[in-house]
């Protein structure tokens, strides 16, 4: 049966979601988990290839596999195989032909600045440290700019390959609490890096380098050096992934 | 000339504040610091010893040095010696009769919950993760009990000797926010694990193993047996230490 699987997930010390050689992956931990478990290969798969450092509260993955142990107690089953910085949150029994990546119908990721003189060590791994000064009413402006179906490219790390850089994004919003700047984002979809390059565009806009009027024209020009840098991964999270009802 | 230095720490990998022989403790990292900066010995007087895992927000602690580097500066200075767990925030110049202890009028502590049925890696350092239910409306009504001048001998850890044990709270709150359960206590002063044991027992009433109402007669009853267990360091935090204006 296909199972899916809700992980949260401290990314700090992984090289991101997708198995690779020479370095240790959260989906090669899980895999590891699961082989322990029901003393059998299994693949995961995964809704979305979170980079190097990049946390999650909501990925999505499914496994296939027969198993008595009950769809509610397997998170404690697979927890117990897993370091205590993956964490399964829920398993559910889908129909044999859903698909993780293919079937998400949006994705919520948040990315979080502490912006104080000094660096905050309670947070240090979740949230990206930055000491200038940012206008946050300028950020919360340029911020409803993403919303829209647009051509992102611009906000596309080169070297990608993807038949279409057009998404749509539904929710764009940046939130003070504090030092903490919360930059929430909900679309049909993402390209590579494209929201660290947001996130980054919206930190030049908080320094008064980009006008939050132009947003629009930055998109419209399809041109990776007009958008801000790619803002560092640590204060990236996975929130969730929705998922039709049907 | 005496410093006044605010400091926040990541408490995990610490055996808490106070120097100890053949244990890494915040107050002897921040000595070594201030050797390497200064070029001599130097003396770290702190205004609270928490104890191993606990965090600080706003930490306060004294030096004496004779230094041509101007207190503003001096923050990144010490930074520069300093491991990225533990953060300078400020440094200000104070009457030389100053003393971070005996002059302070009032601390703020909080202790953080985490309460859902799986735990979450991205606080797992920095809240207890506690998994049964805990009813959010009993512990607010227990919390306000603890506001007042009493002796708190039931909430402190045997074996501590201590004048008195009669301590003012000021304010005592439980807020809640999604799964994040926040106690947050201001008092003149604390007992030895006064807030780990306040928590505790505010957990055994979210349980619904002590009774809101029956928090009055536990303060009378001095009988440290009659509360709840002390909670775990983690979710400890000293949020900050309040001085009067004079």
């Amino acid at each position: 049966m296909r199972l899916k699987l809700t992980i949260s997930y401290d990314g700090t010390h992984y090289a991101g979601w997708q198995i690779q050689k020479n370095a240790v992956t959260i989906q090669q931990i899980i895999e590891e988990a699961c082989q322990k478990l029901f003393s059998q290969e299994i693949k995961v798969t995964g809704a979305s290839r979170t980079d190097a450092g990049v946390h999650a509260l909501g990925q999505i993955a499914t496994i296939d596999v027969d198993t008595s142990i009950k769809a509610e107690q397997l998170p404690y089953a697979l927890n117990a195989h897993l370091p205590n910085d993956i964490v399964i949150r829920s398993t559910r029994v889908m129909p044999a032909n859903f698909h993780p990546r293919y079937q998400a119908v949006s994705k919520t990721y948040n990315y979080r600045i502490f912006n104080d003189c000094f660096p905050d060590p309670l947070t240090k791994h979740f949230m990206y440290f930055y000491h200038k000064k940012l206008d946050v009413e300028a950020m919360k402006k340029a911020a409803s700019c993403f919303v829209g179906e647009y051509d992102f490219k611009a906000f596309c790390s080169t070297g990608s390959s993807v038949n279409s850089t057009v998404r749509e994004v539904y929710h764009c919003q940046v939130d003070q609490d504090n030092k903490t700047i919360t930059l929430r984002i909900n679309g049909n979809g993402f390209l590579y890096n494209m929201v660290r390059i947001i996130a980054g565009t919206l930190i030049d806009v908080g320094l008064g380098k980009i006008n939050p009027n132009s947003i629009a024209s930055i998109i419209r020009s399809k041109d990776r050096n007009q958008a801000g840098p790619t803002a560092p991964a640590l204060g990236l999270c996975l929130e969730a992934i929705q998922y039709s009802k049907s």
